[in-house]
């Protein structure tokens, strides 16, 4: 199990944190995911034979949502 | 066919308006609803022999916003 932190813009609110984490959820692999509003970022606890980082970018992404790198 | 506006805080995004939108459509007798974010208000198309402003009101904080009067 690994874990990844993203920095994600656009969430404003708990729908948006529900579509999010959502989305993240349906990936083969990942366990978990928690967004933090406040601090407009992600967390994704993942199997690495699973999704990669890049497919989890472009979930978000399809939900409307810019993920900033840094 | 009756319309009114209603001022609701709380909408940041286009799930909030949907999340408002869809509450009041599943009302008896509401035939349209549309949010303007910026505005920050909710105008709904109603057949007076249906819902009630006041059900409309309470179908707005069950979505966890809350109507502002005046």
């Amino acid at each position: 199990m690994q874990t990844i932190t993203l920095r994600v813009e656009g969430m404003s609110c708990n729908h948006c944190k529900q579509a999010v984490e959502g989305a993240l959820k349906k990936l083969t692999g990942v366990e978990r995911a928690e967004v933090n509003l406040a601090e407009k970022k992600v967390t994704v606890w993942y199997d690495e034979t699973g999704a990669t980082v890049e497919q989890m970018k472009e979930a978000i992404e399809d939900q409307g949502y810019d993920v900033v790198d840094g």
